[in-house]
């Protein structure tokens, strides 16, 4: 086992996040479920673009966001996603590659075009997501370079990505891939409602030791262990996974690693303008200081850090600098 | 002649801009011209999007953008200009569609793809633009709807537009329209170089008496009088326009209206973020004041307000209420 060259490689969404203020009256008008994420058709989202304010597109995706975030923090990073042939898919590469991160799953010609994400944020900061995915949800197993999986310390893997057939297929073998490497597995949850569609999926390769880091906020870590009490689902999972990463909004996170325990409150925030990327970055903060070596709870704290930046603006791509943010707050 | 419905039609670019922060170095590096506008071929607008960091896509466009801040502040207004059947076309398409404007244009069909300009925004705040005109450049005369045109209380031309062939011959149409209607014909100077290449064009307008607003800034108002005395400029053009607004950046702006003159002077701004835009905003504020009839110093005052408002944030279409951030600064 040779040692590692990358960082981290991500498999995920390949998406450009479209984003508008909205009143919480559009929010009900429109019939939307307010700060959650919801996959629309084409006709939906037509309809729900039409109904959009001026808008702004910043590229997203969950895994992307949290490599762009562990980049800025000076991680080695590749990113494996299926953009279309179209203006939205330069749009994503160049922003992904503008960030250092290697990007090389070539673009899908024809239909359908890049998978784009119609954001409504509210006066409060939430992010109401409606996602049409696109091109995104045909990531083929063969856009899998071995090598590159098996070149990077840790492969991180998004929950969202798990629900269209192709990509999961893609992930299960890139995990074996990375595994056989002797690589460690990262999951993220991403949302509760992949939890209910693919739980058994999920439960199964922690049973398997497949899963190496996990990251959950609380509703999912409830969804995926069917305990309403958090500690109770702590522990359920904790036993299983080696590190164990569960974010709580502004009540802050936990990890359990390896029988260890950390917690973080909530880094403070002037104004929260747009959560969008809140988990992202969280798990970017994360996953630079857990590469490094660095103690579970300055993990954490990289995490609150990194997590404060993406909502105090909008985007989730983060803009400060955070190298110099870190270096601040560490102190 | 029957009472216009429309308070403002404008002709202009239908860009798409593509903004990334950048440091001083990468300006000089880049070779750009800071602070300017300057037009760029596909390979140059390849280059330099390679050399960009992860940016952000906003609609733009000088009349546009103006157009923006008028229906913002009430104003009735429809915009005509050329985008490409592409993704970028439906942005801008959707952007100001959502602003409330009328937008008829068709789009068109095959190469050359939706303009784009890309912005370098400097830490002091200061862009520096490279405009791929695509479509943009191809706005035919037949695209023009007379009967809208007419319907206009202002006719609004982008002086940027005046550069390409087909949408100067549009433009040319247009001003016979509007003024066969009895309307009003206003004229953004836009950036010295178009002065220095169409000089003969605006002075012969000019001196036919064919502009009745006109809008320049300091260094445009050099260019086309030849004057490097501010004051002697100004004599010298608003003896021949009707209403002539000359903006000189942090030193506030003047207007002299028939014989009338009013100054403002710059408003505070706390942080200087991005100056892209600002004078198609004060364009807009004091068209707004205008139209409406409003005393010519609260025109300049409108102006400056919603200058203020653009430089404090990314990109170029107004973020805040405009009509609640007027009401609370005229008191």
């Amino acid at each position: 086992m040779t040692a590692p060259t990358l960082d981290v490689i991500a498999i995920g969404n390949a998406i450009v996040d479209v984003m508008a203020p909205a009143d919480e009256a559009t929010i009900e008008r429109l019939g939307l479920a307010k700060g959650g994420m919801t996959l629309v058709d084409t006709a939906r989202a037509q309809e729900l673009y039409d109904a959009m304010g001026s808008a702004k597109e910043i590229s997203g995706g969950s895994a992307a966001n949290t490599l762009a975030g562990l980049a800025a923090l000076g991680a080695k990073c590749a990113f494996i996603g299926q953009v279309a042939d179209d203006q939205l898919g330069e749009v994503f590469a160049h922003d992904i590659r503008a960030g250092g991160i290697a990007f090389e799953t070539p673009m899908r010609a024809g239909d359908p075009p890049t998978a784009r994400c119609l954001i409504f944020v509210t006066p409060d900061g939430e992010r109401t997501m409606n996602t049409f995915l696109g091109a995104s949800q045909f990531l083929p197993p063969a856009a899998l370079d071995d090598e590159l999986i098996a070149s990077a310390a840790v492969l991180y893997l998004e929950g969202y990505l798990w629900d269209p057939e192709e990509p999961r297929s893609a992930m299960r073998r890139a995990i074996g891939v990375a595994r056989a490497a002797g690589r460690k597995v990262a999951f993220t949850a991403s949302e509760s409602f992949v939890i209910e569609r693919h739980g058994d999926d999920f439960r199964a390769l922690i049973d398997e030791g497949q899963i190496d880091i996990l990251f959950v906020n609380e509703h999912e870590l409830a969804t995926l262990t069917g305990m309403s009490d958090f500690e109770a689902g702590v522990a359920a999972v904790s036993a299983k996974v080696p590190v164990l990463v569960a974010t709580r909004s502004a009540k802050g996170a936990i990890a359990v690693a390896h029988g260890e325990r950390a917690e973080v409150a909530a880094e403070p925030v002037a104004r929260v303008v747009d959560t969008t990327g809140a988990g992202d970055l969280f798990a970017a903060g994360f996953l630079a200081g857990h590469v490094r070596g660095a103690p579970l709870g300055q993990c954490l704290k990289l995490g609150a850090i990194c997590a404060a930046e993406i909502i105090s603006h909008y985007g989730a791509r983060p803009e400060a600098d955070l190298q110099k943010l870190v270096a601040e707050k560490l102190g």
